[in-house]
Parts: C-alpha cells; sequence; structure tokens
C-alpha cells in the first residue's frame, strides 16, 4: 500500500526533474535554430551533447526500473498510473537496453551525417552521402535489435514515433490509399491545374497577419511565440511556452499561410496537454502521427477550405488593402494539385505519394531488398511510377529530405498516419457540429479547439493514438475518410467525379 | 609526475562541463529576459534552480578538492595552473563550505524578495519590504561566517565579486573620492547644466543605428547579437555566444546610445577571453569591477567624448538624415551633470555619489550602526548630504535599485571599482596612443581594442583585477586618474577650472 504510493510518488518526481531537463534541452534547441549567432555552434554542440547525456542517465536510473516493477505489483491503479507505467516503461526499457557506447556512436554518425548530407545535398552528388547514410542504417539496426531481437527492426523503429502502431496495421493502409490516390492523381492530370497567385505581399506585414491568424485559430500567444525560422517547427520548451516557427517569402503568401496554420495546430495540442498531470509521462503527445494529424487538421481540413478563406478576407484586407484577390482566388490557389519531385512543397493530395514512396523504400532497406547505394535509382524509379515525374539529380531525389542524415528511419509514416487521422477527425467534427463550415466563415473557430482539447489535446498520452481515436472517431475507416475528402474538395475544384463512388 | 598531469587533465574536463553547464543557464537566463512569453514564468524557475543545483553539486565534488590538493604539493605549475588552483579553490571552497540549505533557503528568500521588492517599489512603501529584506540581510550574514568567520561579513562579500579587494583598500580610495566628487559637484551647481537634445528619434531606426555603432567600436556580430531588454544587460552563452541588449526612447537617444556602447564593452570583453584555456577557470572575467571598466571605458571614456560625437554624425545623419542636430550639441547633451535622485539615469560625475552612498550604508548595516528598518532614513538623509536631494518616497529613494532584494549586498562597490580602473586604463592609453583621438574620430577604433584585447581581455583571470591592473598601468592613483578625467572633460565644458589644480 505505502510503497506503491511511496513508488509512485518518487517517480513522478523523478520523472518531473526529467521533464525539466528536457525542457532545458529544448531552450537551447530553439534558440539555436531561431537566435544562435554562427559561431555559437561548437559550444551549443556541446551543451546538447551534455544535456542530453544527463537525462538518459536520468532516464536509465536503476531506480526507475524498480518503481515501475514495484508499481506493475498493484491491482489498484488508476488510469493515470496504468498509462505511466505503459509509457515510463517504454523508454527505461529503450534507455537500459540500448548501450550508451552505442548511442554515442549513434549521435556521432548524426553529426558526420548531416554535415555530408548538406554537402552532398548541395553538390548533388548521392556517393559523398552513401558510405555514413550506410553507417546510420546498420547503427539503427543494432540499436532495434538491442531494444527487441524478436521483433523486424523496422517495426521496433515505427514505433519508436508512434507507439501502439504496427506493420501489419499500417502496410494495407498505405498500400489502399496508394490506390486510391493514383485513381485520383489519374483523373486530375487530364486537366489544367488551379492558377497560382499572381500578386506579392511584403514580408513584413505578412508576419503580423500571420500572428493575426495563429491567434485568431486558437494559439495562445500569451504561452507562446512566433518567429522566423529556417526549417519551421514548434517545440514545447515546457509549460506555458510552446513557440512556433514559420518561413516566409513575398511571392508565396499561401505557403507561408499554410505553414503558420500547421504549426499553430501543433502548438495548439502541445499548449492543451494535462499540464496538471507533470511528471506523469501522460502530459505529453500520444505519438508523433497523432501531432500530425493536430497540424493537418488545421492545415488542411480547416486552413484549405472555403469558409476559411471567406474569414481570410478580413485580416488579408487589413493588412494589404490594396490587394485586389477574393476568397475564390486564393482558395483555388491554395488547392492546386500537380504532382511534383519536392514532398515539402507539394500538395496535400501528392504529398501522402511522397510519404508512400518514402515508406515503400524504407521497408525494402531495411528487408534486404534494397541496399542503401541502390537508393537513387529506386527513389527515381518510385516517382516516375507513382507521379510521373523523374528527379534529375539526386539534389531534388533522394537527397530532399534531412531525416535519414539523422538516422530518423521510420518516422516518415507519421506524417500521412497524421493526415489519416485529421480526414477522419474531421468527419466526425463536422458530424457532431452542423454549423462547423458556418463558425469557419464567421471566424468563430472556438468549438473547433475545444472539441480538440476535450477528445484529443487533455487526453495527452493516457492511451495510444490508435486506441484514442477509437474512442474519439468509433470504427471509422479513416483511408475511406481521407479519400472522400479530397475527392469532396479537389474533385469539386477540378470538376470531377469520383469514379467508384 | 603523472599524478600531477592526470589530476590536471581530469580537473580541467570537470570544469569544462561544469562551464557548459553554467552556459546552458545563461541561455536559459538570456531567453527569459528577452523572448520568454509570461506564461513560461514558472517552469522557467523550475530549470533555473534545478540547472543551479546540477552546477553546484559538481562544483562541489569532492574529486575537485582531491584534484586540487595534489596540484597544491607540485612545485612546477605553469603560470595558468597556479592561477587555476587560486581561482577554483576559492569556488570549491564556497561551494563546500556553504551548506547546501543554506544554498536553498537563499535561494527562496531571493525568489520572495524580488516578488515583494517590485511590489513595494510599485506602492512606494518600504516596510512591505523590510520584513524580507532583514531575512536577506540574516542569510547572507550566516553565508559569509560560513565562509569565513574571521573576516568582516562585508569583505567576504566584496570579496565574492572582486577577488583580490579589501576594505582595508577600498574605504580610504572611496573616501578619498567622495571628497574630489565633492568639491566638482560644488562647483558645477553653480552654473547652468548644459542643454538636453531636443529631437526625437524613432527606436526602429536607433536599433539600426545603436548595431552599426557596437559593430564599429568593435563588438562582434558573427558571435553575438544585439536585443531588447526591459534591463539592459550582457551574457555568454559560451564562446562565440555573447549577447548584449538595450533598451531604447524616442525621446532618449544619448541614454540608449550610451547604454548599447556600455553593453558592447561588456561584450568585448567576454569575447576577448582566452576560449583556448577552456576549463581552467582562466578563461573568465578576473572580477566584476574589471568588467565595470571595460563597460564604463567605452561608454564613458570613449563614448562621451567629442571625437566620439564627431565620428558618430556619419551613422547619425545616414539613418536620420532629417536631424539638424551637430557633433558639438550631442557633446554637450551626454555631458549634462545634475544631482538626481536616481543612479541608473545619473550622469557620470554624480553617478560615484550614487555608489558611495550605497557602500557607506551598507558598511552601516553590516557594522550594526544600521538596522534594515531604518534604510529608508538613512538612505534620504544620504542623498541630501552629498547631493543636495532629498527623495520624497521610498520608489525614488532607497527602493530604486533591485540588488538587495536579490541578496548582492556589496555588489556595488564594483561600478565605481570599475570607473576608478577605467580612469586609469584610459589615462594609460592616451599616453600609449598619442593619435587616440584621431583614431577615435575617424572611427578607427581597432587600436584601442586590440591595446584592450592584449593587456586585459586576452589575460582572463590569470591575475586577480588589482594586480592586473598594477601590470597594465602601472603604479598610478585611480582616484587622481578620476578626478583628473572628470575636472579635464566636464570643467572644460562648463567653463569650470578645478580650484587645487
Amino acid at each position: 500500500m505505502g510503497t506503491v504510493e511511496s513508488a509512485w510518488s518518487e517517480l513522478c518526481q523523478h520523472l518531473r526533474e526529467i521533464e525539466v531537463l528536457s525542457s532545458v534541452t529544448a531552450v537551447v534547441h530553439w534558440d539555436r535554430q531561431t537566435m544562435m549567432p554562427p559561431a555559437g555552434a561548437s559550444n551549443r554542440g556541446e551543451q546538447s551533447a551534455l544535456m542530453s547525456r544527463i537525462v538518459h542517465e536520468r532516464l536509465a536510473d536503476p531506480r526507475v526500473g524498480e518503481w515501475l516493477d514495484q508499481l506493475r505489483e498493484s491491482e489498484e491503479l488508476t488510469e493515470v498510473q496504468k498509462a505511466a507505467v505503459r509509457n515510463i516503461g517504454r523508454s527505461y526499457a529503450n534507455a537500459v537496453k540500448v548501450p550508451g557506447e552505442l548511442v554515442e556512436r549513434l549521435g556521432a554518425a548524426r553529426g558526420e551525417g548531416f554535415g555530408a548530407w548538406v554537402a552532398a545535398k548541395e553538390s548533388g552528388d548521392f556517393n559523398g552521402f552513401a558510405p555514413i547514410l550506410e553507417t546510420l542504417f546498420d547503427l539503427v539496426v543494432e540499436r532495434s535489435a538491442a531494444i527487441d531481437s524478436d521483433r523486424p527492426a523496422y517495426e521496433v523503429l515505427l514505433e519508436d514515433f508512434n507507439p501502439g502502431t504496427n506493420l501489419a496495421v499500417l502496410e494495407p493502409t498505405f498500400d489502399r490509399l496508394a490506390v486510391g490516390l493514383r485513381e485520383f492523381i489519374q483523373a486530375v492530370s487530364d486537366v489544367e491545374p488551379m492558377p497560382k497567385l499572381s500578386e506579392t505581399f511584403d514580408v513584413e506585414r505578412q508576419q503580423k497577419l500571420m500572428r493575426q491568424v495563429a491567434g485568431s485559430v486558437g494559439y495562445d500567444f500569451d504561452g507562446g511565440r512566433l518567429d522566423k525560422a529556417p526549417h519551421p517547427f514548434t517545440i514545447s520548451l515546457g509549460p506555458g511556452d510552446v513557440r512556433i516557427t514559420n518561413r516566409l517569402y513575398d511571392d508565396d503568401l499561401l505557403g507561408g499561410l499554410g505553414g503558420t496554420v500547421h504549426e499553430a495546430g501543433h502548438g495548439m495540442y502541445e499548449q492543451g496537454l494535462p499540464n496538471n498531470l507533470r511528471g506523469t509521462s501522460v502530459n505529453s503527445a500520444a505519438s508523433l502521427g497523432l501531432h500530425e494529424s493536430q497540424s493537418r487538421f488545421w492545415e488542411n481540413y480547416i486552413g484549405r477550405s472555403q469558409p476559411f478563406f471567406e474569414w481570410m478576407m478580413g485580416p488579408l484586407k487589413s493588412f494589404y488593402p490594396e490587394s485586389s484577390l477574393s476568397a475564390q482566388d486564393l482558395y483555388r490557389a491554395a488547392n492546386r494539385v500537380t504532382p511534383s519531385l519536392v514532398r515539402v512543397t507539394s500538395d496535400e493530395v501528392t504529398y501522402n505519394i511522397h510519404i508512400i514512396i518514402r515508406f515503400e523504400i524504407e521497408k525494402d532497406l531495411f528487408s534486404g531488398r534494397l541496399k542503401t547505394k541502390d537508393l537513387p535509382d529506386a527513389w527515381n524509379d518510385k516517382y516516375e511510377h507513382y507521379l510521373g515525374v523523374r528527379p534529375s539529380n539526386a539534389t531534388e531525389g533522394v537527397l530532399q529530405d534531412v531525416h535519414w542524415s539523422g538516422a530518423a528511419f521510420g518516422y516518415f509514416p507519421s506524417y500521412t498516419i497524421g493526415n489519416l487521422y485529421a480526414a477522419s477527425l474531421g468527419a466526425t467534427l463536422s458530424e457532431q457540429q452542423p454549423d462547423l463550415w458556418q463558425n469557419v466563415a464567421a471566424g468563430h473557430f472556438t468549438p473547433i479547439l475545444s472539441w480538440l482539447r476535450e477528445n484529443i489535446h487533455s487526453k495527452g498520452h493516457l492511451l495510444d493514438a490508435p486506441d484514442r481515436m477509437k474512442v474519439v472517431v468509433g470504427e471509422r475507416d479513416s483511408v475511406e475518410d481521407l479519400l472522400s475528402y479530397l475527392w469532396g474538395r479537389h474533385g469539386a475544384i477540378h470538376g470531377l467525379k469520383r469514379p467508384s463512388a
């Protein structure tokens, strides 16, 4: 009795310190991406490495295992305690099973990998990146085997980013989605793409506009801030301090808008986590896929809708009274669909094909069907097969993404998992809130955020994401939800009708 | 032999980790002052407290004592090793002698003190602040006794901020300075003060101007940045990352300019420290007084000189072509002398009287001649005695400074120590560089910075500040240097002649 109580209390106190130290590491990281002068890079690397080591040491503290064992013996755990035992059990197991020297080798290889990737991307020469990529791959395989040698290495990685997910579910899901998306892309390839915007917008006023938009959808600036960053991201620096970033160009208002609303979606998830449960591990996101569902939901489902642009005309005209654009112009340009080579600038339809290509390539790598040295050709063939476009060099092909240079194999699927979740969340929300689109057109976003707060954000990591989704949306088919949403919006814009429907 | 070598190597490695952790704490602190959203304050407090505890634990690690003992036994230490044994010996002794629970009580009292001070300063009610001030005072006395019960508590504090300084030297120095300053203030009180500037300057362009000025005098933006902050400060976030801050008002160009050049002076000192000696403790400032000498030297000796404003006309007119001010207008307004109530906005002559008042009050507190509850009257009497002005309330009187609310008794003298050092450095430099003022008028600041780099910055904490000053300026009388400088510049402007000269 007393033992379980004291084990719980000591575990929470220990974990709270780890949380605080991790939030310190987040300050250091945010600053590096947004504020740090160039000459600070070397010491900043030492700061991050040392903080990671200190956090890892505390995570692998044998007392954590003892507290967990004591809790596991109890049959009267609360819902929060049960979730904590599951969550902390995972991170403790990973921390203990992966030898420190492997962590250090991985850290060093990541550093080398990033440098080699930057150089290779600049020169377009994949061969300069291939050796370290092979090393990173081997290390990741070694790490997966250390964590669980009985399961496929790729599945161990997937679960790192998306606990509760496995290949048996993901593979047929992505396969079905691929079939449906190819059908749409085939249909859309016969019609003229929507025109881009022709006007330009100076970035200083744009940033003010973006602040207003982020604040309007519900991102809380009292506990956050929006800054420029070369690679936009969202990061929590601890409770009450969740920051978002964006990147703006004079000639790409919609790119900046989508990016800002996307990061605001991530930010609102972090801002809505249950801070009253600090030190329990339940006060964190359930998975990266669920995180991505929040950003994608706001960016695409809400942020590319016609009512959203009707509302946007007010803020837009207040900052750019000289603009002659209409809501319809924005709506159509924001929903332009064209197969392209680069993931991060692709439209929301073909985006998932970019992910499916990476997923298939990663599976081939981990099954041994593909060697890292053969990646460029495999990549180009997939792009030709799925999108009818073929990269002319590695820079716009296999070298476009940073992920693998940081050993983040198994991360890409999170993006499409997020899109699938977002589609089912959108379908459910629009059933439960019949006046959803009237609210959006009126800039009345509170009911939407409240619904997400109640159903997703405030639940933290009580359940793994797939289980949380079941509770919120029921037994929906998310592939069908996503395809139906895409055909509904984009089919209508392009004057297409879903053949099978 | 081998023992000393390995002790040295292990000590340096240990200390380098402490340095890295301290630099992490600095990132967290800088961010709090410049970037953090309001709701982040609570977690930020936890971050700082935890990082301080981790740094303190490592500083008090018994192995540090053992390594020091091994080094002390050797008779063949290098110059750097000898300095390190002295510096680290001090901080280790402090870390070990002050019990952890006293550190925590002090930390808690500081937190409470700051809150009570903010409230009291707002309401003007000293009585709301008096009880916690008394507690802070008692704790500081207790801490001093723990460090060295054989020496006066106030001297222990002084040495914390200015190692190598003691009351026996400081007291007669400040007394002589007070006499000289009162003579000048008496003389200047009979003439009309220089007029203030009448033009206003929008702060956005001001900040661009300030960047140019800071960069021109030698502050390196490749390893630094300049941001706004409510209470301007300089902080090193580690090698290659030394940041400065300022505060600008439309109607106070010269206040912003002086503040910026002041912080640039601090920043250049930090940027010039010997980063090749990381982990030795020698790669740090020798004292806060010497630090202040660098900021004051640039702010006053250079930055209020006539040649400086001749150079300034170029940058000023490039940003404010509409301004009709002349170099002479700026020079005269920048050297306006009037007795006033508030230290931070006072001129460079009366500034030292503000410090001497605080020094005398602190001495009276620690000798028991004065009780904390009687501070307001004592404060007001001193102001009337020295400056002929009497605060009408505690807000513009004893509550104006934050220092005591943070238990920083013994800190104030650093400012005037800095002014004294700066005067002797200026006198020496102008002897060694006869074309000094031509260079300043031409915006050619490199010879000045090079001289400071060579004589002060690059020497780090090899010697304590008083010893370093002797090496650089010889056996000069810094009181005479300061008075002579003040009479020279301000006497000329006001048409006064030094009576005793």
